[in-house]
């Protein structure tokens, strides 16, 4: 049995890196709750920082702005936005694996609070929609359309459809039946989608 | 020149109906007013008849709720919810009436003002949640369903796609558009989206 003071390092005091580890992820749990307990216009860092029981100055240490932590919680589920599209080839497998954990994560309980949450704020609060448009919208919808523009230029896709429309074609009905919640988002109803997408987005 | 005494009923004191029909309209600007600039959460009958140069009681004979209200500014705008899709028998042109008329009214400023109110407003209330979608969404989507029934049993719809998808396809790249602010909704966009999606969903 191991006396304290005869322990290697990290048994005697909390590995500093492990400690910050902790506390970040703290952070993030609490923001996380808070958002859907309080809503985010009245999110405060006071509130974070005393749920998280960490000092404020240790949240902005990592983070500018609430908009930012709360903007992290979002990303810690969804992965880093503008990460490029998986590209077997195949188009319609690749979106199905898109639109899947697109789906997933919005029927996760953590995310669609977050993301309601932004989509309640930004409708009143231009700055936060500039923020979430940049940080979210901008890349996510880039790095879509980038996926499609290589499947144009392999001739799997109508060459007189615009990016644009193609990437609306395919996600715009999912956020429509997220947003108005009137039927479940399921991997079932992406096949439906992607079957019938893809026949108005293919070459003629 | 007829002196205030000896003129028709109506010169000596308002007509009742109109004064009445005065009332209506002051209270609904001002809630449209109001929303714009307070939104929904801080909207109060108080500051609507306040604005509206009316008393409390006034509105209250015609409207039970703050929610009631507001939803007969935007119905003031788009027309009675579940009002039939026009039928000339051309799938293609009625829907292009009907999707014209909805970015038409998505880019009026009162119109979007007081959708945007909702769209923040029922992501963290339910009871005004069940009302747009008992008031609003559902009669329209049920009216829309109609219509694309009526093209499926002649013959101008594939049979194996649901009339959800359909819809969805038809009309969430326009929310998405509206919701993220992307680009411009234009009738030339309503084109291309029409021609791509009834791609989709004509017979095979």
């Amino acid at each position: 049995m191991d006396a304290p003071t005869n322990g290697p390092r990290e048994r005697r005091a909390p590995n500093p890196q492990r400690r910050s580890e902790r506390a970040h992820r703290a952070i993030l749990d609490a923001t996380a709750e808070l958002v859907g307990e309080v809503g985010y216009a009245k999110l405060t860092m006071e509130a974070i920082a005393a749920r998280a029981k960490v000092g404020k100055q240790t949240i902005y240490r990592w983070w500018p702005s609430k908009a930012a932590v709360v903007l992290d919680v979002f990303e810690r589920r969804t992965g880093t936005p503008g990460d490029p599209l998986p590209d077997t080839g195949d188009l319609a497998a690749d979106l199905r694996t898109v639109l899947y954990a697109t789906v997933d994560e919005f029927t996760d309980p953590e995310t669609d609070r977050v993301a309601r949450a932004f989509t309640a704020e930004i409708q009143h609060d231009p700055d936060l929609a500039a923020t979430v448009t940049e940080r979210l919208t901008r890349p996510n919808n880039e790095a879509f359309r980038e996926r499609l523009r290589a499947a144009r230029d392999a001739g799997q896709l109508d060459p007189d459809i615009g990016l644009d429309l193609a990437l609306e074609l395919l996600t715009g009905p999912i956020t429509q039946r997220w947003l108005t919640r009137t039927a479940p988002l399921t991997h079932a109803y992406v096949d439906e989608l992607l079957a019938a997408a893809l026949r108005a987005l293919g070459p003629r």
